[in-house]
């Protein structure tokens, strides 16, 4: 049997704290006799919540707080004055190497910037990005950054690189993850001067990564490459415009099946096979947003996340801690880096 | 009736050329008495398909040209070495007056660039724009830059606004669009400089422009406003990954029929309803991305474009010139930007 490993959770972060993410703490638990999690907020109301889903009591310990983290707080203000908040003292017991990974769905600025300051940047690393796996036509990729970072140097789109390998690796044991940087044209002359710039050091490091050249936005859904690098921004706009395309099929489907009888008792027919196909696509899967770069293992699950989607991102929280990614990350970062790549940006 | 319109086609370019080109003009000269297409390419080639297409004599004049620009040309290359091509013949007959439009399926970057050098920027902006329409869920809206500048300041995307506006009121007859710049939230802080300095601007040109914030990737469908304002490298990628979706849903939903009995039959029932759906979302529908801050309207029709795809682009040229929108766009700079905006471009 594998080693305890200890999980921090944020019981009072999202829309559904603590509820949802009990149940799926929950959940977890069941299916993985070898976690043991930390769980941080209202003493009473977690209790209460643990006996109701029958989360063992050896299973667990509540750090009692406080304090919780608005969803809608300013990071800046939250760091400051939100050193009793459940998610402040989750990331805490990573820092202090009591837990392995912190998992929270509350506010996204605030859970970057504290653990940011808690965690620390990994050595090698110049600015920690955002990543998330997605679904696409040849199975799932990485896609980073996808908000930490609205502009980056190619130093960073470099690091970039190199943590996402890491990450598809370390998830989905794939040996050499191809990597593609987001481009708007394939040809080499196309783009921005950091990217072209980055592509230009990602081919000299061949045998070391398996860098492929330019995708375009098209190739995301597509799966051209394992590993999908781009700038904050563009990653955003990315990822939010592949949310906001499907929810516009799915509901000009359902519409159409409205309003026809046919289409209804079609869909009624195909129902079954439509019902795995959506268990397929299911973006509950691919809850949970990593931060990449930290010495420490923060997942950010969305604040709608229901117990099942919760769930999923413990468990991604535990593959990555399991693997020991952030050694990984800076392991292959001095290999990587060691010979050839001079610091470009010139920053710190 | 209304005057006669004479739109410049280059016959030469596109995958599909000249066929799909001929055959696209026969369906407009078909609905559209009062246009008179000037069409440039292989005389012979054109004259037999013309025929075949029962295109009448009297609505067309072949203007014979013996060059074609290449699809992988370099624009660079293109523009010194092509101007006996019947790309570069069709847009010198919109800069002469003859013609009111050029619509091409040709390479994109020659096209801009030979548009760019013979029609000239309108006075009053810096940087022109590719626009395009996109399918909502609250009907077309207008998109722009999707690929002519990978980076843009805030003037710039200023500018776009008020072109976004003009174009969205010329081909919708919408009387105040609403425009939302594309950001990676909607908070006032978040984004990139350029983003909230044109923000803080539109704001101050309330009752001349319908500026309704910051928008993300997933508004784009939703349709949140009229007009989706962004630099040419996110508006790319949006517009790519949109794309790219859409084809990996469909084709995740074809699988799933082919692999299942009952699903095979509920489509089948289906199928005229979906069949429907499938019209009213059809990509051909909108084809044609404008080129917009030009002396001069320059439509790109998709190279892949069939007859129908062609016939829109050519639509939508048609409705461009009828509504005079150069004009439009040059008097809406003047009203709106007349207090503080000095002529920048400083051409004609």
């Amino acid at each position: 049997m594998s080693e305890t490993l200890v999980i921090a959770i944020d019981a009072m972060g999202g829309d559904n704290a603590p509820e949802a993410v009990i149940e799926g703490v929950a959940r977890v638990a069941k299916k993985d006799k070898s976690v043991f999690f930390f769980l941080f907020g209202d003493e009473a109301k977690i209790k209460k919540l643990a006996d109701a889903n029958r989360l063992p009591d050896d299973r667990y310990k509540i750090h009692p707080t406080t304090d919780v983290i608005k969803g809608d707080a300013k990071p800046s203000i939250a760091v400051r004055s939100g050193r009793e908040s459940s998610m402040w003292k989750a990331i805490m017991s990573v820092r202090n190497g009591y837990a392995k990974a912190i998992v929270s769905a509350g506010n996204t600025g605030a859970l970057m910037a504290m653990s940011k300051i808690c965690l620390g940047t990994l050595s090698g690393i110049d600015r920690p990005a955002i990543a998330a796996v997605l679904p696409s036509a040849a199975g799932p990729i990485v896609a980073l950054d996808l908000g930490a970072n609205a502009e980056c140097n190619s130093q960073n789109l470099i690091e970039f690189s190199i943590m996402g390998h890491v990450l598809h690796h370390v998830l989905f044991q794939t040996e050499k993850p191809s990597i593609g940087l987001l481009n708007i044209g394939s040809e080499e002359t196309k783009g921005r001067d950091e990217i072209r710039e980055a592509a230009s050091v990602l081919k000299g490091l061949e045998g070391k990564i398996n860098f492929v050249g330019f995708v375009e936005g098209n190739d995301i859904c597509a799966g051209k490459s394992n590993v999908i690098v781009t700038d904050g921004f563009s990653g955003n706009v990315a990822l939010k415009t592949i949310e906001g395309t499907a929810k516009f099929i799915t509901s000009m489907m359902k519409k159409t099946v409205k309003h026809s009888l046919f289409a209804s008792i079609g869909f009624l027919i195909a129902k079954p096979a439509l019902r795995q196909l959506k268990k397929k696509m299911d973006p509950r899967m691919y809850n949970g947003a990593m931060f990449l770069g930290l010495n420490g293992i923060s997942v950010k699950s969305h604040g709608g996340a229901d117990s099942f989607a919760f769930a999923c991102a413990i468990e991604s929280a535990i593959r990555m801690a399991r693997n020991d990614l952030c050694n990984k990350i800076k392991n292959e970062l001095k290999h990587v880096m060691d010979v050839d790549v001079p610091d470009i940006s010139g920053e710190e």
